[in-house]
């Protein structure tokens, strides 16, 4: 990696802990749920739908995501789900926003060994709440210079938080697992950017083109950015 | 007003613009509509238990005010409101979420008078999509150096933002509409605090004490701010 790299910014939801196994166990219990209606598959594709549709008035998150199953309840069982349904639904999001926040291997470590040598940041989408809750959880705050929590990773979001930190893009290296999110657009700005992909992504984050760009690299564990940091 | 005052934050909702009485407005529909469960005075007052019993884990904002609003109509009709109904309470919230930002008088002619004298920073609380989404509406974000949303407006979350502006407590003026949120936090803290009162205020951000301390201004309308800056 290159030399002038002073400013390294980490996406959290399943790069510092794991997230999206919380959604799919979710899913799988609302999918359960409704198979009086449809079939688990189905189900699942139908809320994916919901979601997406969703995504530019209610955001990302878990409060978006209860709204999203209530819907899709009403909808595939055209008006049949019963009130004590809805209530179940809206306590599964209830009880994923309690679970406990499981920080995935040698995080810490890269975090120690490189908060003195680098400005370390936290730049994460989602929900405000929700995202600061996961923070002060993990015990990780410590390390970071900054933390951004951003509506949406687009281009311009980053083009902010690069702004602000004050640093030209080539001194900027972004970590993630989300080609799509903690990636493409660094890579537009001409920063540099580490993807470490996570056994489970949501459909909505997959991207299928393969990635080959000088700034680039993919690597298997968090650990390994220590051989070349 | 002390003359080392540098930075004038501004709260946004019932500040800057109108907020409060969309939700007035969308809590009277959810309250007729409950009607035939409840006499309108105490669905409101059972919604509102239900609404703070649920802000510490859902937060402020829409999203969190519709899944109050179905949690109480499940709640008050004992498990027998339709799916239909709450199709109604979602559509309500989401009616909402679109709704014009109608910035209040004089918010305007104050910035553009203010922004080349101070540093402007806009401070609000609440959802993070919902609140970016009113700012760029409102087409405000010219006039400020810094925007924070904040999960709560807690002593503590303003000290981090005073430390984040580099300011002494001393030199950072509060602008804001609720004693609660932007003025009590702030005089704790040293600063400077103008109370703004809206004609309509949430129950559960009224305070019923009247404050009397040097640092702190009571003022009918925002315009006035200009006779003392």
């Amino acid at each position: 990696m290159h030399k002038d790299i002073s400013v390294i910014a980490f996406d959290a939801d399943d790069t510092l802990w794991s997230n999206e196994p919380y959604f799919r166990e979710a899913e799988d219990r609302f999918c359960d749920m409704m198979e009086e209606f449809l079939p688990h598959h189905d189900v699942s594709r139908e809320l994916l739908k919901i979601e997406i549709s969703n995504l530019p008035t209610f955001g990302y998150g878990i409060k978006s995501f209860i709204l999203s199953m209530v819907e899709t309840a009403i909808s595939i069982s055209d008006g049949r789900i019963s009130a004590q349904d809805i209530e179940k639904i809206i306590s599964i999001g209830r009880e994923q926003l309690h679970k406990p926040v499981e920080i995935l291997d040698g995080v810490e470590e890269v975090l120690a060994q490189l908060q003195n040598k680098y400005k370390l940041v936290m730049a994460t989408k989602g929900d405000l709440l929700e995202q600061e809750k996961k923070l002060i959880n993990s015990g990780l705050e410590k390390y970071f210079h900054h933390i951004e929590i951003l509506s949406e990773k687009k281009t311009e979001n980053y083009q902010k938080l690069i702004s602000h930190l004050d640093v030209p893009p080539t001194n900027f290296l972004m970590i993630g697992n989300s080609l799509k999110s903690d990636i493409i657009p660094i890579l537009e700005l001409g920063g540099y950017a580490i993807h470490i992909p996570f056994h489970t992504t949501w459909e909505y984050e997959k991207v299928d083109s393969e990635i080959d760009h000088p700034q680039f690299k993919k690597i298997e564990k968090i650990i390994e950015i220590l051989e070349f940091l």
